[in-house]
């Protein structure tokens, strides 16, 4: 059976490209023992992933030049070589940007369309969900009345944070790039304050939006954004490092106002995390984020855009702040549900 | 009874000189009920207090202009109109730059001279030590065999943290500046490495002397020479910021590579502190501390200058990294001990 896949072409300096990634036809085998043969229905594109295609140390391994990219896909078996595993069966894995794959019954999740739409195990309940909970809960542990501020509050993660943070009993400012985005965080996800970092006043503005100072602040953008939020954090401030997509792109390292200082002064704990820190601990934030889910809590909005070959768009899409929630690709429609 | 005091004149601008302090003369009245007449025996003289002298948010309240400064006194009770203290008594507290005051009972703390040297209770079991104790060990939490770097090494908290290090089963390495506190550090108090930050090799010998990476960095001195060791932590790194020594007189805020990339991809945590964050706690820390002093698992320096007229050039000192250990002014014997 025929293949597309999608590699690294070369990596990237600065924004990727469309330079950056090259277009591969191949044949996939049969599945051997324990394994399954994949089509690929959901392809979920995040912006961790720029990160691992720098030769350096990021979160996790490097993608190697000429590899298949891979990351969080939803996926139909449509072969099984495996007990686990019946064609029709929907899964979650670690997976390459292709069309069909062979993949180990071992590297894969079963997922119950009954119970939520499949696309939100790449979303709301699936990895970003699951960054928000954790940073938010385990290193922000915003309490009732306190003000909790999340930057890229449209985003992925962001949408999830400020729901978790209002659930706690928290007081909510998000800060977006767009009046689409913040009519949306402020009237469908009901966040107190919403501001436009784009905005002359952005710091004012922040600064009225916050009148009892900063408990909370879940990072997921860094630099000067961020830079302006610190200078509001009160004494014992918890601020979750989780992302910093202002930097992502960028071609030299990033200077600015030195933090420590400031920690100094306000006794504050800043902690970087990845969702696997956490990997002891799914079951239950799958759970919580499940309930809320289905208790009306918690909200989720989707991008999608369709076809395979408009991954490395929405990729870079990424970067440009295109999407209010997650950004998926379909790929595909099951082909038995 | 006639006292002399040193005041805040004026707030410095960079490096403090004499012109920041103003000499005065006063007389003391009489101790009324719960009050004890004083008599100062040993000044403490401690980085902290350089942030006090800025009209801005520190650690601590600012002084006012004008006012007489205070910090941590070892003084001898001269006459005392307080249930509590006998003339003879030997106590610590917070109190001012004065040869005689009168202070309130329920702001001392006595001291037993039998326990310990009297002025240890300003360094090693005071709140330097202190300091050391609970950045260390409730931030920084070294386990045996990880690599614990400390900045400041040779000061009153650095030369703890490290032997505390030690204590925990740590592999210990020290930042100093001079050749004199390498070789106290290395001889004495066992230091596994130390290296001279004014070296051009800094960076380098750093480097080699963390073969394994840095788990714990507990910063006395920020800037650049914290740059370099955080260039080398490792995955889950823990980094107490207790102090900033290096910014304290800088005449603009310090601007230099931000630290949030480099957190994110570490999963580490960074958080600042003051010792009395850990008010509730402050009894197990001297016990602790005083009982490795007793077994000599814990050693001390002090650098003594005599006379209540060096208080302004002891202080100033500080910055000029003149101390080994503990920096202490003597302004008289006691009268009874």
């Amino acid at each position: 059976m025929n293949t597309k896949q999608i590699r690294l072409k070369e990596r990237p300096v600065g924004m990727p490209t469309y330079e950056t990634f090259d277009w591969t036809n191949n044949e996939v085998s049969e599945p051997s023992e324990g394994e399954v043969l994949l089509k690929s229905i959901y392809i979920s594109v995040d912006p961790y992933m720029r990160g691992r295609m720098n030769d350096q140390k990021s979160y996790v391994e490097p993608y190697r030049v000429g590899e298949v990219i891979s990351g969080g896909v939803i996926a139909e078996v449509v072969k099984s070589n495996s007990a686990e595993y019946v064609p029709g069966d929907l899964v979650i894995g670690n997976l390459g940007w292709q069309t069909y794959q062979i993949a180990n019954e071992d590297h894969l999740r079963k997922i119950d369309p009954k119970q939520a739409p499949i696309s939100t195990h790449l979303g709301v309940i699936g990895m970003p969900g699951m960054t928000a909970y954790f940073g938010l809960l385990d290193i922000g542990k915003p309490e009732s009345g306190e003000t909790v501020v999340v930057s890229g509050a449209a985003g992925a993660v962001g949408t999830v944070v400020g729901q978790i943070a209002k659930i706690a009993g928290a007081r909510v400012v998000g800060i977006a790039g767009t009046d689409e985005k913040i009519k949306y965080l402020k009237e469908e996800l009901h966040f107190d304050e919403v501001i436009n970092y784009k905005s002359d006043q952005y710091f004012e503005a922040l600064r009225e939006a916050c009148p009892k100072g900063v408990d909370v602040y879940y990072d997921n953008v860094g630099g000067e954004v961020s830079d302006a939020v610190l200078r509001l954090i009160n004494k014992g401030a918890r601020i979750p490092i989780c992302g910093q997509i202002s930097l992502y792109n960028l071609e030299k390292p990033d200077y600015g106002m030195r933090v420590q200082p400031n920690l100094l002064v306000n006794s504050a704990l800043m902690k970087g995390f990845i969702v696997s820190d956490y990997g002891a601990h799914f079951e239950e934030a799958i759970k919580d984020l499940s309930n809320w889910l289905q208790e009306g809590k918690l909200k989720y909005k989707e991008t999608i855009v369709e076809g395979f070959e408009n991954i490395p768009e929405a990729f870079i899409g990424l970067f440009k702040g295109e999407n209010i929630g997650k950004y998926i690709v379909k790929v595909a429609d099951p082909e038995h549900n």
